[in-house]
């Protein structure tokens, strides 16, 4: 398979399924989209490289494609954006363009895409390819969402004495990539399955809830967890020109990481990573569900004017240190 | 430097030169735009690799940032589009990110990226770092620009009978990389010097032609010339569903593939590649000027309803087969 009959793979496998906002899709020097009035284009990209952000002994091809769209999705879903279309850039090494597992692997890997991008609706519209330079899969995916003008959830619009919020469950992905290193995992598996039950392998993007938040109006600000709580935190209230304290009581863990001992667990879901839930702020004025969009949601702490993150656990506070997810390697 | 060192040096160092198109540049989940009424928007991604689309002893680390931007400014030029953002995904091998060459290496790299950026009025609006799994700079870079709604110039657009025209002169970008292959280039320059004297190391995307072309409603269809005249028009005529008839003698031969045997000249003028300019069609009945926006206009052939690709040359007619540029390795 030469890059040119990649491509072609490429634009008749997926790229014909985009969303009504994309005017011209793959074929051109460029894409078009046209988004309806009012609307802003949220942009995102994201790399996705092997060794660094996946591992081919550890993730299955679908996987991999599913995660490489995931990060951009749940970008999308940290400004409350809707998907409008994907782009990818793909540099596949040699053993993926000939031989006879790499045509499957690269199948398999556009299998997981599509299939998670034609559940938010998109398709590809535009993107490259080449042949890698290393023995590396080298992908970098671009996400196009539309928010109502204005609308967008900013990191920087938290105010101290919001309330702070997560969805779902921390911790998981990180305790699933640590059963996968230690060759508990099944990185073999090629689809989904239950939505949820794999966090590191097939992570659910949060899409839904972050067009609730905006179109409810329930939240100041919001940020995508994927570099850990810690980390995440961090980035929210430096752009807020806040501080925080978190509850550690109050944190949901996953079941795959509440399996570990209560410090693991704790630490799994502070600094884990990859968890790609949404963390958010409201005033404490606005009625927060216990579900948005099916997701069930937790208040963990708040905003503070000091500008320090603490922790709360066993009555004392400590400080909380930006500890989030490192890459692979 | 580590990799968020590197985030806050791009940041401050170009991120807040940004047009009036972008509502948020670096700094959140997404960057957003928001165009004018009226207006589409164009998107374009392409790889820049080491070892594929430059090489670090050929190029000067001022002409790889010049040529990662350039290559998606031409993709808007052929669109007709006028630039409005960029996003940069980055990742630096070890040696780029530390010691005493790698950080100046990737100061002088954003500087060729920042210089070529300002002449068109954009800013990184977005993007996203890593270290690269190997000892490649990796980067991808995605272009936004703004077009009339309708009026983009798609390489669906032509119909036989339309003349064929192309900007400027061809073949020197191929024929300064082969100086430089054979160590005859001057692969050490850090800036630009006079646009056009440099093809290969700092190519002119043709953005204001594009515009030009647009808004005089000149052209039926364009394509940006990056991987050869021979390519190029084969997917322009592949998708406008035509042929083609190419005069040899009318091609514009650049000074720098001048200089070789005639043969040679026109070998590197048709399948060189990577000279940036564009190619387009007008209908018999459109006056096209012999210059648009101050760039020199050739016309060199016409589309035909026979869908095969001709070269005239010495009064006999041969079948062109695209024999475009196959990157460097």
């Amino acid at each position: 398979m030469g890059e040119l009959a990649l491509i072609e793979r490429v634009r008749h496998g997926w790229g014909g399924r985009s969303g009504r906002d994309v005017r011209l899709g793959i074929g051109d020097d460029c894409a078009l989209l046209k988004l309806r009035p009012g609307q802003e284009l949220a942009i995102t990209t994201d790399l996705f490289l092997e060794g660094r952000h996946f591992r081919r002994d550890w993730h299955s091809a679908a996987s991999a494609g599913h995660r490489a769209l995931a990060r951009g999705l749940s970008d999308l879903a940290g400004m409350g954006a809707r998907p409008v279309a994907a782009f990818l850039s793909l540099a596949l090494p040699a053993d993926a363009l000939s031989g006879r597992a790499g045509p499957r692997w690269v199948e398999e890997f556009f299998t997981g895409l599509r299939e998670l991008g034609q559940r938010f609706g998109i398709g590809l519209a535009g993107g490259d390819t080449s042949e890698s330079p290393g023995p590396f899969v080298i992908a970098d995916v671009v996400l196009a969402g539309s928010v109502p003008a204005g609308r967008a959830l900013r990191r920087s619009g938290g105010r101290p004495g919001d309330l702070l919020y997560v969805t779902g469950a921390l911790g998981g992905s990180a305790a699933e990539l640590q059963a996968l290193q230690s060759g508990r995992g099944r990185s073999g598996r090629r689809s989904q399955g239950q939505p949820g039950t794999h966090p590191q392998l097939f992570p659910e993007p949060r899409v839904k809830v972050g067009l609730e938040l905006v179109r409810r109006r329930l939240a100041s600000t919001a940020i995508d967890l994927s570099d850990g709580l810690s980390t995440d935190l961090a980035h929210l209230c430096a752009e807020s020109k806040t501080g925080a304290e978190i509850d550690a009581g109050a944190i949901p863990i996953h079941a795959l990481a509440a399996r570990a001992s209560s410090d693991t667990s704790l630490t799994l879901a502070l600094h884990g990573g990859e968890d790609y839930e949404l963390l958010f702020a409201a005033p404490p004025a606005v009625r927060v569900p216990k579900q948005v969009g099916g997701v069930p949601i937790t208040r963990i702490g708040r905003l503070t004017r000091t500008r320090i993150i603490q922790l709360l656990e066993d009555g004392k506070t400590t400080p909380l240190t930006a500890e989030g997810w490192q890459h692979l390697t």
